[in-house]
């Protein structure tokens, strides 16, 4: 597949991911938060798209692609976080896409190559994204001075991920492969099979929140509220017609409960669909 | 500025006309048409980020820009036309961008340059695309063998658009080097200023609506109802709630009435707003 065409397959994953609804407590086509809406979203995903490309086809190393993505997104002058946790688990997979083999297999390998600097550039682009996860007690993502001691220490991104994949849903993807994700787009390929793109991608949004709690709730409203969200989707996913959902939906909202990091998993997954030959109508 | 920000203004000008609403009458971020949805648009536009690209850095014709770009929609599997008028008006606005000089000077010369290998193209890709206008009465464009004759008259493609100026807002445009586009382009900043960026594409959009009878309207409906709508759309614009504009949107959609070639100008002048600068929160 052409680095075009792998840009064009992210983009549209991030896109598809957005506009999709309901996906209970996050920016949807039918609502915006207060501070952050749908036209931030699409302006992120719109100035990712040479990122993807340059990952797919040059030895760019994924702590400066993951640096140019958020970079990118202040030069369009968007100063909260939209897409930090789709690009890490994303800009992987476009770079593993850009490479000969098979995907599941070239992802691992991506992810096991990262180096110390990839480490310090996460670190960064962490800062500069405004990100939000839960603490690791090691490597505060929130104190600086924890670049040196990465450095110190001859940590990698890898590394760093492992110590957060008991806390954090993306550092658990880094830690095992992808493993969880590429199931994933197995299941979402089988449900825009069975319920079209919209209610495809919305189900598998509402699986994968019943699945595991969210990080992101987790990080911001502790455990219980996390699992308490989790069974919500669980039960809304009982209903077909997804007015639970919207329900689910309205109450989230309410509550500023905001399961970013199921909606980046979904964004993930969505690619790798589409890398391996989503269709819909 | 770069090829690949002239491609992301592009890209984000088709993504931010398509997703403001209400735009009466036309796919929006609240409603799909039955047969083709806000997917299908978000796939053309992503299809289309080459296309800008190319046309803003590498000498190649308008004619084979647009046969790339209706071409691309095909690999994707979209069958109905989405962003044809839109390509039609943009893939010049981004020659000119790549060029060294003021943008309406150099989008002058773009249209002016055209070949009659850029008609022929045209042609193709317009039976390509299934787009719809009103019959010019020399060249048909329903009629394949006109290409024969288009060769051998030398006619080339400014001066069909010159032929359809009267019936087609896009001809129109194209007759008279973009001069309603830029104007539109002003006033939308304004707008935007004023409103904000979704009500102020929108209120941009009625403003359009009601100058100009919509010329796809007019093809499919005939003079009498285009005025009618243009009518609809001054009266909806005195309700700043944009209420009356919902309204009209229920009523356009059930008759199907859907001003394209309105929404089309709307991208075209969005493009030319983020060329010059448009900033929005």
């Amino acid at each position: 597949m052409s680095p075009e065409r792998i840009a064009q397959c992210a983009e549209l994953a991030m896109l598809i991911e957005l506009s999709s609804d309901p996906k209970p407590g996050n920016v949807d086509r039918c609502h915006d938060f207060s501070d952050i809406g749908f036209r931030h979203f699409i302006v992120s995903a719109v100035s990712a798209y040479p990122v993807f490309r340059k990952a797919a086809s040059k030895r760019i190393s994924f702590g400066r692609l993951l640096l140019e993505g958020v970079n990118a997104w202040k030069e369009w002058n968007i100063s909260s976080n939209t897409h930090f946790g789709s690009l890490v688990l994303m800009i992987p997979l476009a770079i593993a896409a850009g490479m000969s083999g098979d995907l599941k297999h070239e992802t691992a390998g991506v992810l096991k190559n990262t180096t110390v600097e990839d480490a310090v550039d996460f670190y960064c682009a962490f800062a500069l994204a405004g990100a939000r996860v839960a603490d690791v007690s090691e490597f505060s993502l929130k104190d600086q001075a924890a670049a040196t001691e990465l450095r110190k220490q001859g940590k990698t991104l890898l590394d760093l991920m492992q110590l957060s994949q008991d806390h954090d849903l993306i550092a658990r993807e880094w830690s095992t492969s992808y493993e969880r994700l590429f199931r994933l787009a197995g299941q979402l390929a089988e449900e825009v099979q069975k319920y079209g793109l919209n209610d495809g991608v919305a189900r598998t949004y509402l699986a994968a929140l019943a699945e595991f709690p969210d990080s992101l709730v987790q990080a911001k409203f502790g455990r219980d509220r996390a699992m308490a969200v989790s069974l919500m989707a669980s039960q809304a996913l009982e209903d077909e017609t997804l007015e639970s959902a919207r329900k689910m939906d309205f109450e989230l909202l309410a509550s500023d409960v905001n399961p970013g990091s199921t909606a980046d998993l979904i964004a993930a997954a969505l690619f790798i669909s589409l890398l391996t030959g989503l269709r819909f109508r």
